[in-house]
């Protein structure tokens, strides 16, 4: 096969898995609302669509802004090409069946406004139900393809981290740094970043989701970069705190516990293991440190088309993980006026044998983890 | 008053304002839940929050990770760091009260698993009743700060594309360029685009939403470019459309086609004048010059705190628009397997007293239309 028809039987295959999955639940069809699980299951990557599962056909719904589009990038869909609401008309459909159909819908990716649009054109003969989370789950566990996307992706972040220490120097806006590396990113490849890449020096850094600004990066100032990509569709996001000068000891103790809870975190990452053990992995050697409080924040989540994905890496979380999940693991320490670090990796769960060095973990993101001083 | 004091004074009277307007519909309370309304009505620019606004107080729900940024920025509110779901506290806030309170909400803003957890908390002493876009019909309407961001948003979107354009020549990748404007914006204090950049060239120019690509801009080929810049908040959306070579007459005037109907448009745009009339001005310019089947969007959409907002200037649309509307104008021809031609400025509804020159419309972007051949 070429590579193109490989990547479209990957697709309908896709499709074909969430099949077994909806009529083993009873299920006659689902309505799939969320953009990137359309992505995932079709192929079409524009901003309006809908697309309905049943068990012998999938139909995409999207504007006419979308003809060209749609057509050359989907695979094993009927794509129609809707005037008006595509809920209302994605109810029509569904109204069309002679029979009563029992039909899987998100609540948490459809407006109130949305679904009413469809229950009302749907009438009697939809029996609507929530979905348990079936594309989230196939999206979880990620293909071959997949992995290779993700790998090229956290690659360039990584390159990209690297290729701009040189740059980073007092004086340096926090702003310009982060046009610098989303320049770069650009320049080796990606679509663009997967999230507004956080430039955050000095007592900024004590603000997890800091945006950059203009003030410039102090001598003697932690800084925290958290960047990522986007490769063929599919997302990085890397952290790693540098020190521009000559760090005090308590800086430099903070860094060896975050970088320590941070590797037992990866340690922990197996197949069959909850998401809260792996959090508490991270937080257990935190606590030792007496750092525990100042992680504000949970330990990672799953990452791939988006930058935020199931499992959620959080206290107390009782996913199992599984092999080719991909999640961040991401540690941090944040003291208010003072400073924070944080370090972050993608990482993939992989069965025991293929890595036995790693204990089954498998770090995607390769930019080096010392603690460095500029 | 000075200049934070000025800010923090005209964002408690945005609050004030929707007081009344609520007030006057019998309602008791607003829950707003779009985050672009939350940012406009106190300030907070996080990622996750919901905004009650009461008669005679203001309550921002966010969580943990925003409890320094979310003092920091806000105004009129009081701040409140919920560890669960920012809905279920929500309602429960509203129980809160010993009288039932009739209480507004956007559904298009609110998913159904929000919207259960809300009114499952809230009980019976919440009645829910549809906002009929109270917090859009202020935004609609910009005060002098607001324009006064517009209009450097716009102003820095237009020295961009004059600043990239001896850069574009053939071979120069799709990618490249976006990369390179994006670059610029963040360069001159965009903390950065409003949208992902769009360079689309060749047979790729007629695909209104194309995303840049690998392919390197041929000779003789039209290119279409559509950036915008974020700044303090505000977006600007601008469009031109370039000739790579010495285009042929066809091309020429395809090109002035469109500009006519744009120029239409624009000085169709007047206080009183409804959204499709100004949609229809530029339809029937392409109409004469038998192009208008090839104009397939409508011919703009409001611009503020999001890229896209109230009202749309589309066929039939009955939205009178008023003094302090910002809007696009990007009338556009796309020919399948050919080309596409866009032109877009960023235009305000003004008094006709103000600029009689430009019959009631102040155009915020400033770059050149001419048919640029390099």
């Amino acid at each position: 096969m070429k590579k193109k028809d490989l990547a479209n039987h990957g697709i309908r295959s896709r499709q074909d898995r969430l099949r077994i999955l909806f009529s083993g639940r009873n299920a006659d069809a689902i309505l799939v609302s969320h953009l990137a699980d359309i992505r995932y299951l079709c192929g079409f990557s524009g901003s309006n669509a809908l697309l309905i599962v049943t068990a012998d056909k999938s139909t995409l719904l999207t504007d006419g802004r979308y003809t060209i589009q749609a057509n050359e990038e989907t695979s094993g869909v009927e794509v129609l090409i809707v005037r008006k609401s595509l809920f209302a008309e994605a109810g029509g459909l569904l109204s069309l069946a002679r029979t009563r159909k029992t039909v899987l819908y998100s609540p948490g990716q459809l407006a109130v406004s949305q679904f009413a649009a469809l229950r009302k054109t749907a009438g009697h003969l939809a029996h609507w139900r929530v979905d348990p989370g079936l594309v989230a789950g196939l999206r979880g566990v990620k293909d071959a393809d997949e992995v290779a996307a993700m790998k090229q992706a956290a690659d360039l972040a990584s390159a990209v981290f690297v290729d701009v220490l040189p740059i980073i120097r007092p004086g340096l806006l926090e702003n310009e740094l982060a046009a610098e590396i989303e320049y770069r990113m650009r320049h080796m490849g990606a679509s663009g970043a997967s999230f507004e890449t956080i430039v955050a020096s000095g007592p900024r850094s004590a603000l997890p989701h800091a945006r950059p600004t203009d003030k410039p990066i102090g001598k003697n100032e932690l800084v925290v970069l958290d960047l990522g990509a986007i490769l063929r569709g599919y997302c990085s996001d890397m952290t790693r705190t540098v020190f521009v000068g000559k760090a005090p000891r308590r800086v430099r103790e903070w860094y060896g516990a975050v970088l320590a809870a941070q590797v037992a975190a990866i340690r922990a990452l197996q197949p069959g293991v909850t998401a809260g053990d792996v959090d508490s992995a991270a937080r257990r050697v935190l606590h030792r440190h007496r750092l525990a409080r100042f992680f504000t924040h949970s330990t990672g989540h799953g990452l791939g088309l988006e930058v935020h994905e199931a499992p959620r890496l959080g206290r107390g979380e009782t996913t199992k993980l599984e092999a080719g999940n991909v999640v961040t693991i991401e540690p941090g320490v944040y003291v208010e006026n003072v400073g924070g670090i944080r370090i972050e990796d993608d990482v993939m769960v992989v069965q025991d044998h293929v890595d036995t060095a790693l204990k089954s973990a498998q770090i995607l993101t390769s930019a080096p983890k010392d603690f460095l001083e500029l």
